[in-house]
């Protein structure tokens, strides 16, 4: 019995997909955050190299996959694709469990295929260093390696209760040749304003966005580099569904629903949009996003016009959004504690393309140590709300009596989150619920845009 | 350019290669404890499965693998095999570094090759429960996702001070479902003896392996499980190299020197067992086992009768040996401190098969930070001794003007062991170089043995 399906390396993909090349009506502008007009190219330039702002504003469908990419995306993929014969037996289901593995990649998760065509395209611009932040720090470790890898230097602001707090994932970076600073830091203005207020402050993302945007603007030879939310990362993350579209073939099989969880939306892109296009193009397809209820920027979230980051500096973006001030608690799935989501999964989400579901965390550790104990990988506590939704998928189709063919992508492991597991098995995880009129009040606060 | 060789699933190897088959003279006695005479099957009944006593002992050339086995294997076998073109630029070397990598199992090591097999012949004989010892972990963890998969339940004495410094590996096993303990505990004999004497142990290797056994040997329904040294934990990680074997096919080439670390030597048997086989036929191959200078069994060890463990409760075997008590220092290897070497290993050794060198941590961690930074996975420190082994393979060959064609065997990653390299890039690390007299000192104290 075959349970996996593995792609030779020529079948690494070598267009990225773009879909903003087949939406219905066009996306909504991007607008400058002092003057609420559509920001251009070279607004971003400052941060930006110019491959990467042309990919942002594409609407080309196949974007070409520069060979240097190609051969750095081939230390690990193409990723394999699983049949979880054993997760089905384990919940007793008749329908069929696919899932996509991400967690092969040097650093652990689906992170790195972003992160080598950002190194790689700002090193052809001449960019000498990267600026960027992290929180828990699966973000800054992808782009310490893929930096490594084209020889830029890298640094990473992270926050510092976690630079504190989980010291392996810093270490990483350090080992990847990344500097690494605890946020805020005295290296800024954003920095220094903060810890003027409060010298021992914890550091929030958003100020290690401001930090990091701030470093790029004011150094002629460093560039920014973001790990979701925006276009171009979605795409770049689109190698993921487009391996599953050949892995699922050779399982002589099609995807009756695709499952990814969803933080700021680069990993549900990356296994979904292929999908989506396959959807646009008349195929049945369910897509659907698997979010925390603690964090429902899908599920309660207004689509609406917002700031990307918590003080007001990015640019403003339409996007289902739990207000930039939004303050999710402190869920072990740190990478999906955010409050808006990607302006282009917001959008597909608003044309009714694809679907979302949000679970407590308790609900979704309870999948992954099933998972662990079927399946054998230990999943990264983000990845455990995309086999939660696939498992409750099964059981709706079991109860239906119905078999499903069910595909997830397991975007990444849990070695560096096993405190968290603790936690679970000692039975001290906490569930948040976020009722609707808190999610409203959160949301009195958003731009005011006419456009 | 093709970086990675897969090999399909089908092609997971059928049948263990049993080297026994094909030494000039038979391998010396297993020696009781007490008696100090010859082991017989009966001997070994209370810990071990007959069909595991049976392999022990077996002269079949090849032993097959039950399709349970190789079911349980398909999880994450084969492993890739990977040419280290990005580390061969890095060093700048014209020998060719291909590598196995065999930290794609779910507990991140080749251990679970031996662990799953343990466990089916366990369970096939009706045993309930699998008892085992534990340091750092790597081991505990492999049994316990073993024991898990084929329903039997595990419990692990660890080492108390890895136990608390490493909480890690201990959360592994627990979502792997076993039961851990920290040794010494007041479960057995073995340890209400030493917290007799002192309450705040923080325990070794040799009394954990005590408490293992006795537990073993006190229930009837319990069994014990070692995941290196003996010869059917040797050749159940054979499938390394026969994997190898024919993925080096598919690279067209054939290696001129197969290296590995060696601890215990589970690891160095896995890849270059295969390979000694048609070094008996007549082809020219190098087998090399790298060790840590601060526990060089191999190379400064004794090849006499010892035995298995500290305090002398094992049978004696046939063995390179520092001496059972001799006390390795606290380096980040710790799969590398152990006194002696497995019985096969030494007697390849002796008989000039294989050759052995070592080398300290400082310049492992620096090979094992290059390799990171090239080709993206940061190696176990256990591994980083091969690295260093085929990097000055091929710094040797360079100097000679030649081309050397180097594999050796990435056996984990280092994602549990990320405080060493804090201490490596700290420039905290510590080598330590033992000299000959003092390895003559603690091998003062061999059982005294008359065959």
């Amino acid at each position: 019995m075959t349970t996996k399906y593995l792609l030779p390396e020529d079948q690494i993909p070598r267009h990225w997909y773009n879909i903003l090349a087949d939406l219905k009506t066009p996306p909504a502008p991007v607008l400058h955050p002092g003057t609420k007009k559509p920001v251009g190219p070279q607004d971003l330039a400052p941060l930006f190299p110019m491959a990467i702002i042309e990919q942002e504003m594409s609407g080309k469908r196949e974007v070409p996959i520069p060979d240097e990419v190609r051969n750095a995306l081939a230390l690990w993929r193409p990723s394999p694709l699983f049949r979880a014969t054993r997760l089905e037996q384990a919940i007793g289901t008749r329908s069929h469990i696919y899932y996509k593995y991400e967690g092969v990649s040097p650093s652990g998760s689906h992170k790195p295929n972003t992160a080598v065509a950002q190194a790689y395209y700002n090193k052809k611009e001449g960019v000498r260093r990267l600026a960027t932040e992290t929180g828990a720090g699966q973000w800054g470790s992808s782009l310490a390696f893929a930096g490594q890898l084209f020889g830029l230097e890298v640094t990473v602001y992270m926050v510092r209760i976690s630079y504190e707090q989980k010291p392996y994932r810093r270490s990483m970076m350090k080992t990847w040749g990344a500097e690494v600073f605890p946020s805020p830091t005295d290296k800024t203005n954003a920095g220094r304003s903060i810890l003027a207020k409060d010298p021992r402050s914890n550091g929030s993302l958003g100020i290690a966005i401001s930090e990091a945007v701030e470093d790029a603007a004011t150094h002629d030879d460093t560039k920014y580099s973001l790990g979701s939310v925006l276009n171009h990362v979605c795409m770049h993350q689109t190698v993921i569904g487009l391996e599953a579209q050949q892995q699922m073939k050779l399982a002589g099989e099609y995807p009756d629903v695709v499952i990814a969880c969803h933080g700021g939306g680069s990993n549900f892109s990356g296994i979904a949009l292929p999908f989506a296009r396959d959807k646009i193009n008349g195929k049945q397809v369910r897509l659907l996003a698997a979010e925390p209820t603690s964090c429902p920027s899908l599920t309660k979230g207004k689509y609406t016009f917002d700031y990307g980051d918590t003080v007001g500096m990015t640019p403003i973006v339409k996007m289902h959004t739990l207000g930039h001030d939004f303050m999710p608690p402190g869920i072990h799935a740190g990478g999906l504690r955010y409050h808006g989501a990607a302006p282009l999964v917001s959008k597909l989400l608003d044309e009714g393309l694809i679907e979302a579901v949000a679970y407590g965390q308790r609900g979704c550790f309870e999948a992954a140590v099933t998972f662990a104990r079927s399946e054998g990988v230990i999943p990264a506590p983000e990845s455990s709300h995309a086999i939660k939704a696939a498992i409750e998928e099964a059981r709706k189709a079991d109860a239906e009596g119905r078999t499903r063919v069910i595909l997830f992508n397991l975007s990444g492991h849990g070695h560096f989150d096993m405190a968290a597991y603790d936690q679970y098995l000692a039975g001290k995880l906490e569930d948040f619920e976020y009722p609707s009129e808190a999610v409203e009040k959160s949301m009195k606060n958003l731009p005011q845009v006419q456009l």
